[in-house]
């Protein structure tokens, strides 16, 4: 089934241990279309960008069956730029510059065409933007699902609650979802903003993996160990793309089914890191994220016996 | 079938945020020992305390079945005591007092009747001390397990590097685990320890669970997530211990079981962590470790489809 993803289409300029990149592609929209794609749904993209978006970064995402029809190009402006250096440790990184540009005003448009999706996610924007959104749906979606991170909690609290009670799903990080509910143990957390209105909470803890959570279950889906992170960029979009990826094409939005959401997004982030920005998203085969998940079922697999 | 344990027997005060304790029963020695009773082991401990050790807490490890012939009491001097109090995140602590006192001087006598056992953990001691058992043993135990800490790599790397050598099973913290090795990747730093002579190695992560390597596998334990960890002081010696206590019951050292053993190891440091020192770990019963093994075995379980 179709997936609406509403998020940035930007470029990054990013510089880790391994090397330095020019402006490349990034953005949580582009990193959860690529990831969804994967899953077999079908994407359509709510976005904004400007006069210098190349168009064969277009083409890019046309190729992997996303629809581009709500990506509106503001001719006369500059598409979001943000660039970052990761330290040795790849677990922390420094932003050097933010451009809103074109995202700064963004005003988002869904086409009519999109408004009775059933499936929604909202990366990680303002939740003023997200909201609205939500609010040209003519029908309530089956499942809408949100990221966020910690600067939305820092300058606009109030308006975030707003958005999470509007919501099915909600995935942070385990900072920021101490930061959200003011809870250091991380189940805690979760029970905190089950009560602001999700009825499933993912806290993402990045190389640890990710939690899931409903009212009375909890998964833990672990991170494949990996020798090498080459550049974390996007891995979170990738998780979350991902995840309702395999949702909205299953259909099944059961917790059962979630668990292996989880696992899939979980597989898709961890090919992510693997190269700079989308370079390792952009021709993947079923066989080798199929190869990959099996990689997650052997992690854990275990045949438990009393001795 | 019987395990030979080898650590420290000591007090231990300690302060949490949720209260502190005068001098309690501690020490890796005591830990394993518990931990390793309940997987139906045999413990036999080699260890050293002073004249200030209460009866009682010799009454509470033999009601254990442990056998604590190879205690020795030095009566003139005190036992080993440390203190400490851990910040309000439960993920670092300050030491306040550490008192060597018998253990200062710890020439480990292993008695003859356990010089044949099969099985031999050697908790978090001085290497030198911890290759003096080895060299005691009449037969090379079927596996030797040895648990070991920053402090040893900072002061004695190279009788650190000659105990290492001898082992079969090396458990450290995922921070020690980069230290020992020089590599920032627990891959890595695994396959960098694994040269150094363990065949298996196992990197413990704390909240996040712990990692299991040999040559070609690894398998990803998670921690389970609690409400409230109430005092962290021994759970990484009662993992090692429900570890190695698992595999001295089954008798089965295979990488299938060494997973169901980390499991075990598991389950009883999820319970040690709930109160203070070792008052969990010393009425558990078989039904609530199994129904906590069996909360491991739902956290981790999905049944993935491709859609």
């Amino acid at each position: 089934m179709k997936l609406l993803v509403v998020g940035s289409v930007a470029y990054d300029a990013i510089e880790t241990p391994f090397g330095k990149t020019d402006k490349i592609l990034g953005g949580a929209g582009t990193y959860i279309s690529l990831a969804a794609s994967y899953a077999g749904a079908q994407p359509q993209v709510v976005s904004v960008v400007g006069g210098d978006f190349e168009k064969e970064n277009i083409t890019l995402l046309e190729n992997h069956n996303i629809d581009v029809k709500g990506i509106q190009i503001k001719k006369e402006e500059k598409t979001f730029f943000w660039s970052g250096k990761y330290h040795n440790d790849m677990n922390s990184r420094d932003t050097l510059v933010t451009e809103l540009n074109s995202l700064g005003t963004f005003n988002p448009i869904v086409p009519d065409a999109y408004k009775n999706t059933e499936y929604l996610i909202l990366g990680n924007l303002s939740p003023v933007v997200q909201r609205q959104v939500i609010e040209q749906m003519t029908t309530r979606p089956r499942l809408i699902i949100m990221d966020t991170m910690n600067f939305w909690m820092d300058i606009m609290l109030d308006e975030l609650k707003n958005t999470i009670a509007m919501v099915d799903v909600i995935s942070v990080n385990d900072e920021e979802a101490r930061q959200l509910s003011g809870e250091y143990s991380l189940i805690k957390a979760a029970k905190a903003i089950r009560k602001m209105g999700p009825n499933i909470v993912i806290i993402k803890k990045g190389e640890h993996g990710a939690l899931l959570f409903d009212e009375t279950q909890v998964f833990y889906a672990p991170a494949l160990p990996l020798e090498e992170v080459f550049d974390p960029t996007g891995a979170g979009d990738t998780f979350a793309g991902g995840f309702a990826g395999y949702l909205a094409k299953s259909g099944d939005i059961s917790f059962a089914n979630m668990k292996n959401a989880v696992i899939f997004g979980s597989a898709l982030a961890s090919f992510c890191v693997e190269k700079f920005g989308t370079e390792r998203l952009q021709n993947l085969t079923k066989e080798e994220i199929y190869d990959r998940v099996l990689r997650f079922v052997d992690l854990v697999n275990f045949d438990y016996k009393v001795h």
